[in-house]
């Protein structure tokens, strides 16, 4: 143990970051200590709950290519009729009550644990872009050295509690040899908690497999938390349930997530969508208590408005934030946790569309109840792009997230009675007493954005955010060094990878 | 009559807009059909409403070279010992208690009247830089030529229900006659409400007089908006309350507003800001009722926070949205009108900066329950500039709040049970007939964002947000024509600006 802390407190590591000024810290999850926007009325979650029921019961969800699915609803008693399966009214909320409140996600350093549920707000990196976008403004397929670099931003990003998933697609990797070497990078560049495959049953395997050999054996504990989406509307392909069923088995997390252009694969209501989606929720979270009951979900939702023009999805829309407060409302009526928002943008470049979009998106994220929020930081042009510039940008803006979840305190010290009595009218705070004692935590700073004087600035070349983000960037990669780990178990990593692809090149 | 609605339609402007596909629309003032966000707890507030008294008996407030005031204040029962005014706890408020709720803003387009209070939220534009930053990326002294495009472009913008005060300072007109070129500015470009000078009584006087012509005799009609700032802590300044004087007496509103840097004017914590904010308004606004009893006002609250390490005043921060709200909270307590929020930002580029701080700062000011916000669009470099792009940037971005506001609904329609039934699982929206039939309102959409596939935009040029701004600011003025004014009138104002700009300079 003291062998581990001493690993831990990386000597090698603290002294480059304290030559760059960077400290690597990571911010414990927040808890929400503010009231939360309950956009709808109860009156009108009613009726979406009473509708996602007859949307049930009526018309039903397909499980596409899953007799076993189908076996396991027909035992829990709902009509199937082909791969369409119909649920009595009650009967999915009532299987969905065996999902827990809340649960823990363990991470290979245990200061880094997170608990998913209840007031906290988890928050994790971009998920699945097919390209980058990096400092020279070129937009390219992504390759596994830049699913690295993402990794280490996030290790070295103080506000992310959270590794995630495909950061970005590694395109210079094989398909079916991808997740391996995903699933190392975090393992081995990061100590925070990770997500893992889903394009395949045998790839969430791997993972459950990986992580056994990362955490000396789990015993049931989550340690992974994964991204099931929902082939909306209302389907259930095979290869994401089967990566549910090894995951809900093995009491690994999923994330349970309508993926919805509205308009497109939703109707076009704020209401209409709502009810969809927790339809849809309810058949998927229902279906993983069918394989294990107590299994650890969470309520998703992605859902975006559409340009009904050029039919591309749009982000950081009033709808958009509608919708979020709404499934927010209803997850907590569930009493699941809740994933949903990020930094969410359709705009192509780093600039001020994507940032107002991605404002939009977090703050709505912060007062809808967000529980776990993927793509917190460095999503671009609708998700297809990753952005090494938008991962600070956004990585910042957490930090002003976690300050509002806290709070506002009105003790006595908060109450500064005595300053104002020492100032008076027509005097000055910055010299005070109460200043002087609270001045260097009294305000959110941003450790990105310019607050130097005009002509300071303007020597300096005028520099905006984008420039600022892509020094940022450099900063944090400069001050990277590997988080400790046991050589013993990371040669049983390296071992495990080595075999798992020789095996699946045989098989190819 | 007729007449009126005749010149009112416009010919001319409506076919130069329809040429240009701009149409000039104006919305009305959205009505919040939503929860505020109610940040601070019912026993913070009782707090706060306890210390700002103890402040205002205690410490008091400064009203300086102010011999009238402090007259008034000693009939109506405060303790005046030289010029520091003590008021004996519960008078502040009982005082405030004349000021009305809500009150209507007359335009001299009927249609452009507004009423500020109650769940209305009038969005102004940005008042006070003393520089503009053009679409060269040029930053320079403001001139009375910037003062009417902006004049201009608030017109043309559907979102923004008021034209505002000084939209910038017209360096190039001496500063004893620049408030009657940027009165005659707003009054002829536009249509819309606009705001008065405070810079001098007599100018605040020169603002009802040109007003009284504008609108054919005032009759106690409100037809001015003015922003009198406190000059934090605790000081009120002779020349606003001359100002205000003058405005109150002739039944014109003005904004109590303190003009806050945290840390250097208040206490660096939110709740000590917020009982110095609550003591220096419930003053300013007794102070207006003294005046004249029933004056319309506005609860006002300007606070930023602070970059302890420059000094400079930062924006979009978590404490400044803290101190909104809580403002707001205070405000209704009061059942006063309230204004703060606005595009704040700190960077001196229409960047991503800009953006992530001026969209957090208009969220926070949907969300607090804003009814007056100055400041909505165009505001750059901490107020120092008033940016073109970021104007139209802003502009835009309100009409997301309009549609927030607005609420969900949930009749029969918004359900989309149809919609569900018809399309099942597996199905696609974009065809059915719930979609077709509301395809066009569905969500709302920027007049200003790219969405274009990537490569269509690339082959444009790949334009930043900035180049789209740009591009909408030509296109907005190319479309502009002034709203028709009738020529007696006009030359009635003429006449008086001549005549009051000869007495200025024969004084001079």
């Amino acid at each position: 143990m003291s062998q581990a802390l001493k690993r831990r407190s990386g000597g090698g590591a603290a002294r480059r970051a304290a030559r760059s000024g960077i400290r690597i810290e990571a911010a414990p999850v927040p808890q929400r200590q503010i009231p939360l926007n309950e956009m709808l009325s109860a009156q009108t979650l009613d009726l979406i709950e009473a509708n996602a029921d007859t949307v049930l019961e009526e018309i039903g969800v397909t499980f596409a290519d899953n007799p076993a699915a189908l076996e396991r609803w027909r035992a829990a008693g709902a009509s199937v009729d082909g791969e369409r399966v119909r649920l009595p009214k009650g009967l999915a909320r009532k299987l969905c009550a065996t999902a827990p409140e809340r649960f823990t996600q363990i991470a290979r350093n245990p200061e880094r644990n997170v608990e998913i549920g209840g007031d906290g707000f988890v928050m994790a990196p971009v998920y699945g872009p097919p390209f980058v976008r990096d400092a020279t403004g070129e937009r390219r397929y992504a390759q596994m050295e830049d699913f690295r670099t993402f990794v280490k931003l996030a290790y070295m990003s103080k506000w992310l509690h959270h590794s995630g998933g495909t950061v970005c697609e590694p395109t210079d990797i094989a398909v079916n040899e991808r997740h391996l070497d995903m699933l190392m990078a975090h393992a081995t560049l990061s100590d925070k908690p990770f997500m893992g495959s889903v394009t395949d049953p045998s790839r969430a395997q791997d993972s459950v497999d990986l992580c056994d050999i990362l955490f000396g054996g789990l015993n049931d504990r989550t340690a992974l938390t994964s991204l099931i989406n929902i082939n909306s509307p209302l389907t259930f392909d095979a290869t994401m349930m089967g990566a549910l069923e090894v995951y809900a088995a093995a009491n690994q997390a999923c994330i349970i997530s309508p993926f919805i252009v509205g308009g497109a694969m939703a109707p076009v209501s704020v209401v209409g969508t709502l009810t969809q989606v927790l339809a849809e929720v309810m058949a998927g979270i229902a279906y993983s208590q069918l394989v294990r009951p107590g299994a650890p979900v969470i309520f998703g939702t992605f859902v975006t408005s559409i340009d009904m023009n050029s039919g591309a999805p749009t982000f950081g829309t009033p709808e958009a934030t509608q919708i979020l407060c709404g499934a927010g409302q209803l997850a907590r009526r569930m009493n699941l946790p809740f994933r949903s928002g990020g930094g969410l943008c359709g705009s192509k470049l780093p600039d001020a569309q994507a940032a107002y979009e991605s404002a939009n998106t977090l703050n709505a994220a912060l007062m809808g109840g967000v529980n776990f929020m993927l793509h917190s930081c460095g999503w671009l042009e609708g998700g297809l792009v990753a952005s090494f510039e938008k991962f600070v940008m956004d990585a910042d803006q957490l930090g002003a997230l976690h300050k509002l979840a806290a709070g506002v305190s009105a003790d006595e010290e908060a109450q500064a009675m005595d300053a104002i009595r020492e100032v008076g009218p027509g005097g000055h705070y910055l010299g005070c007493a109460h200043t002087q004692a609270h001045f260097q935590d009294a305000f959110w700073r941003s450790d990105l954005f310019d607050h130097r004087p005009y002509e300071t600035w303007a020597e300096d070349g005028a520099p905006d955010t984008r420039s600022l983000a892509a020094t940022r960037v450099q900063t944090l990669l400069n001050a990277y060094t590997p988080p400790p780990l046991d050589p013993e178990i990371e040669a049983r990593l390296v071992a495990f990878v080595e075999d798992r692809k020789a095996v699946l090149r045989s098989e190819h």
